[in-house]
């Protein structure tokens, strides 16, 4: 017997905007009623805007507390999901409540995958708090955390009802971190906009003073590209696998360095390089990455991967991404800047011979 | 701006039949087609039927592994969850693998649960080996653990794509476990199908021989009803409350006595006295509740409360289970066999003044 169901289709609110994070009472009280809100951050976020969120929330009658973990990636685990849900019901929240995520991409996976399982699944909002997580990681419906065999193999797709982008907060990001944004931006134009990606190149002045009207258009555009992405194939099946650009390399070189390097910078040697294999495979038009280099030394962001990276420990950490993932290398490529380049196979991602990509890297 | 995203409506298959298991091969390269299937059961049920089960898959040169975790409902927790996705991983499953939850509904709830959440989420197929599991807990999607503060605090939604039901292996299920499995069953008639309801009464001496015929035909009439419940509300904000018959003072029973109780002995005795309730309330035909006590004492199952549990600790359990859900306690009532009661609020639950339970069941 062949039964049929029919998941809810469901539509979200992603609000960018100086100073939002004041109207957030009103915001979540429209988008996201609930009883109770959990409001998931790190002890370094809490201390910048967790008052300050419970002021918003008090504000319009909300009821909200904050529950925090250490800050940093490695605190990205089971055991922090496990002590955050126990935290929620200690605290009585029942059903009836939903979780804001306050802070950069390590909160939205974690404080994601809290409300992705917290008596099989209550709201979300996102708070972004870093560039990265407010042009790409808060859209989406990724949430999860990492084990001691790697990044992200625990977790669950749960679409958040509401994403606050506030640019104000970005004035006090670490440059570095800052920049690992901007690499990504880069990427949606270097995949679907050629005149995005030329715009941010013009613009890194006004960015790098970190300008809140040129941030709120850059994380509108980016959250817009990423979305249409996404909405096309929110299960990671085919189509999202445009969004790879560079990742091939990046996770390699973020592997080896043993996470050292920020996410952004490892995606930026990454499109250079994966640009470079494409031109050498044919696919990528000739020019395309000394332009791509330019731009992103011209965002302080690396071009080339570390030293310490040879070829024999670059094939091997392909080689366990390839079994993780199940069989195949692939790498997707662009044939121009803003035109991802469809496969002969009608997929997205192609195969290049491990002698090309040698003599490209290593050579 | 506003974001659509629609999440992938699917079918799943259940098939219920009388030596399926040797099946399974067949049946899960169709509907489930992987690289690797971790077959994940507990140690009873491996001892029983996970040689069989692999030999069954490898016979269609699929490539199965049993991962195994201590019987029992307390193991039902985020350790063992932990510990199964780490075995997933150690043995190099990626997320080209399958899941196959092989036992009862402990098993189901937690191999569906790895299921949702190893690497954000790989395919499903349920093999139930209880009667409660095959004609109820496997199908709806509902996966979770428990944690100290209660049953199912963490889980998730995760539909399978394939149950395998093979009335086979009841022959060796325990008399409790199997009367349990039928109180279930019982009530998909009494809240949806009279004539069932009756069938059921009519040939419980068939079933109690557990003739495979019998017992085939009532697996799918009961998940027939399961599944246009569910299909109808999957997530369950609304009609899906209708499952919930005899619920209210079963989750009672259970919670005093530490789960002593098997459920669908709890949800007999809840049946049985909600079904006074509800004639008390004027909501449910007189003589209901009579022809349902005679039924259930046929059947084996209890009618009453456990003498342990007073007016005091059973309105304490709800005050509990109330604060949990947000508030309210409410009952699903029938209005006449085979009929459940919508409530004026136009929802499927009925507020029902505390005296008039206090004077059914206490006095």
């Amino acid at each position: 017997m062949e039964l049929e169901h029919d998941a809810t289709a469901t539509a979200y609110e992603v609000c960018v905007g100086e100073g939002l994070i004041d109207d957030a009472g009103s915001l979540i009280a429209a988008a996201c009623p609930a009883h109770r809100y959990s409001i998931i951050t790190d002890t370094q976020v809490a201390g910048l805007y967790g008052e300050r969120l419970l002021d918003a929330l008090s504000g319009e009658g909300l009821n909200g507390m904050v529950l925090k973990f250490p800050a940093g990636e490695w605190n990205k685990n089971r055991e922090n999901w496990s002590d955050l849900i126990d935290g929620m019901l200690r605290a009585g929240f029942g059903r009836d409540s939903a979780v804001v995520a306050l802070g950069g991409g390590v909160v939205g996976d974690l404080g994601g995958f809290v409300a992705a399982t917290f008596m099989r699944g209550v709201p979300l909002v996102q708070i972004p708090t870093t560039l990265l997580a407010m042009l790409d990681s808060s859209v989406g419906g990724k949430t999860g955390v990492d084990t001691a065999a790697g990044k992200n193999l625990v977790g669950a797709f749960h679409q958040p009802r509401l994403v606050l982008a506030d640019p104000a907060v970005l004035k006090t990001l670490p440059g570095p971190q800052f920049t690992s944004g901007l690499a990504e931006a880069l990427k949606h134009g270097l995949i679907l906009d050629a005149a995005y990606f030329e715009s941010i190149a013009a613009g890194l002045e006004d960015l790098f003073a970190r300008q809140p009207d040129r941030l709120t258009d850059l994380i509108a555009r980016s959250v817009e590209i990423k979305a249409a992405v996404v909405s096309r194939d929110e299960r990671e099946s085919g189509y999202r696998k445009v969004l790879n650009f560079g990742h091939t390399v990046a996770h390699a070189q973020e592997a080896i360095s043993g996470y050292a390097w920020l996410h952004g910078e490892a995606v930026a040697a990454g499109m250079a390089l994966e640009a470079a294999i494409g031109e050498a495979a044919g696919v990528t038009e000739e020019g395309v990455s000394r332009r791509i280099q330019e731009v992103l030394e011209a965002a302080r962001l690396p071009v080339e991967l570390d030293d310490e990276v040879d070829a024999t420990r670059f094939f091997e950490a392909l080689e366990k991404d390839k079994k993780r993932a199940g069989g195949r290398v692939r790498y997707t490529l662009i044939g121009e800047i803003g035109r991802v380049a469809a496969s002969d196979e009608g997929d997205w991602t192609h195969e290049v011979p491990e002698e090309l990509v040698r003599s490209v890297l290593f050579e």
